[in-house]
């Protein structure tokens, strides 16, 4: 059992709320991870059943005479940082929703009185890399994700980039040239809208490919499929194209990628790596793009980062 | 005459170098400013003999009894911040060129052995926005230059970004999607292959405009002309999209924007907004563009804002 003080992590996506209780070395406590539903067609009171839920749970396993120090959040964006306030856009019915005030509600229905921090959970991420995964000791990072959508966070100089509202680390929102993706938010040339998983298997759908998920377009790419290899191809030099503009824009040293549909292949890291390597500026040429080295647990011990990595982060002067 | 402490402020560009003496409030002692031609066809003897020359001329205009505190260096990227090595992109005879050991050489050559900073040129701008200029008070902020070509830099939370290698801030060669520009570096979405002053005119010159210069479109459009009132158009809004994907990942609050260029009309700066107030994110629209609130001097006083405001930079460990 752990000795070291605990944090509570909440990580709440589009599709699942998650909590755990997580060590000040960045480990979760054997069975306090739970997890609920979410969803674009949940209400306020099913999220809040949810959210409420894992919270409870988790903090029913803190063994006798452990310490909560206190609750980290990672949300998917945008968020208000300074008001504690979520908009997911894969949530509609959570606009300006006050998730950090309902959390800190419920933990102290339970007696809870302690630090409530919330990020967005692409901050979080790039924390929990640069703790315990595949960033540790670089100063200039960005984390990705990319999974049903694309997200990120940046550390800069050895410390974490949030922004005044919260949403540095969009990335997902970065224009890319060349590559027309679909038409979402009516912004066809953003990263998410051309690379995330929905979007590749699209893409690929309209040349062709009969299946509908990441998973069918990652085996038919290790079939040697032509249409998913174009797709694989067409994705990774996307990715790239945004990694170059970011490290343009922040002279980033590393890059962690995470998140279900960068498991399709390695080979997209090699399509990444490729546009980055023909890039005319030297100081765009060094960035490194590696694979995440958290499991399913990433987002949980970002969220715990929050709390015990703390210092990395602005002050957050609030309401 | 200023009592306050100097600095030798040195700006380095792709057609000029200029130096001067710059107090502790932003203000150029009258007469210390000298300006040299630099220029793509310049050997490395004649960028040494008009650096020196503008660094010895600058010195002469020292008061007695002044005292000078530092030299501050912008110059055109990209850089090697740590070494204080210069590449400039439009100086082909400079690569990897020892800019800060020369210009102390010189310095100490006239007894002056003070602390050397060099910075890129849009850093450099982007700390006298934040002095002195358009952007002061403000703690999310990317200075632009829109001129012969797009450079920039980046002050977030109240800090100056450099990057690890002194080159973040190259808004320049940011992607933009949808516009194609010409194929610069193999680079044709890249903001400064569409939106510099240059490719501007080449691509009116595309449309049937007969002039050649930036001032001759300009005024172009100020009558009405149907092309130059395109290019200006598709100009304005590609840095508006390259400002949003800048936002999207840094959470900026202000944009404030300087260079030749950007002076061909007020309309510019409606076309870049128009971008933005159409965009999706609510912390994306809440970015404001701002017209440079500096002169001519804007780059020297940057350059001795290296000096003045040296605090706002990350250290830099040297060789």
């Amino acid at each position: 059992m752990s000795a070291t003080p605990l944090a509570l992590a909440v990580d709440f996506g589009g599709t699942k709320v998650e909590a755990a209780l997580v060590d000040a070395d960045g480990v979760l406590l054997p069975g306090s991870r739970h997890r609920l539903p979410t969803g674009r067609t949940a209400t306020v009171a099913d999220l809040e059943a949810s959210v409420g839920g894992v919270v409870r749970d988790a903090l029913a396993a803190l063994p006798e005479g452990a310490t909560v120090v206190g609750v980290g959040i990672g949300c998917a964006g945008p968020i208000d940082r300074r008001r504690g306030l979520v908009s997911p856009l894969n949530v509609p019915d959570w606009r300006d929703y006050p998730l950090r005030d309902f959390i800190a509600s419920v933990a102290a229905s339970l007696s809870l009185d302690v630090p409530v921090t919330l990020e967005m959970d692409g901050v979080a991420i790039t924390m929990a890399e640069h703790w315990v995964g595949a960033a540790q000791g670089v100063d200039n990072v960005m984390g990705m994700v990319i999974s049903t959508g694309i997200g990120g966070g940046l550390i800069v100089d050895g410390r974490v980039i949030t922004g005044p509202t919260g949403n540095a680390g969009h990335i997902g929102h970065v224009e890319v040239g060349a590559t027309r993706g679909e038409d979402t938010f009516g912004a066809p040339y953003a990263l998410e809208a051309i690379a995330s998983g929905p979007h590749t298997v699209a893409w690929a759908r309209g040349e062709g490919f009969t299946g509908t998920t990441g998973e069918e377009l990652a085996a038919a790419y290790a079939a040697g499929d032509e249409v998913a290899v174009a797709a694989i191809t067409r994705t990774g030099r996307a990715v790239g194209h945004a990694i170059a503009s970011a490290t343009a824009l922040l002279d980033l040293e590393l890059v962690a990628i995470g998140g279900g549909f960068s498991h399709s292949t390695p080979d997209l890291f090699t399509h990444m790596r490729e546009v980055i390597e023909a890039h005319y500026f030297p100081f765009v040429r060094k960035v490194r793009i590696v694979p995440s080295a958290l499991s399913s647990e990433g987002p949980l011990i970002g969220a715990a980062a929050l709390i015990h990595r703390s210092a990395l982060l602005p002050a957050n002067p609030r309401d």
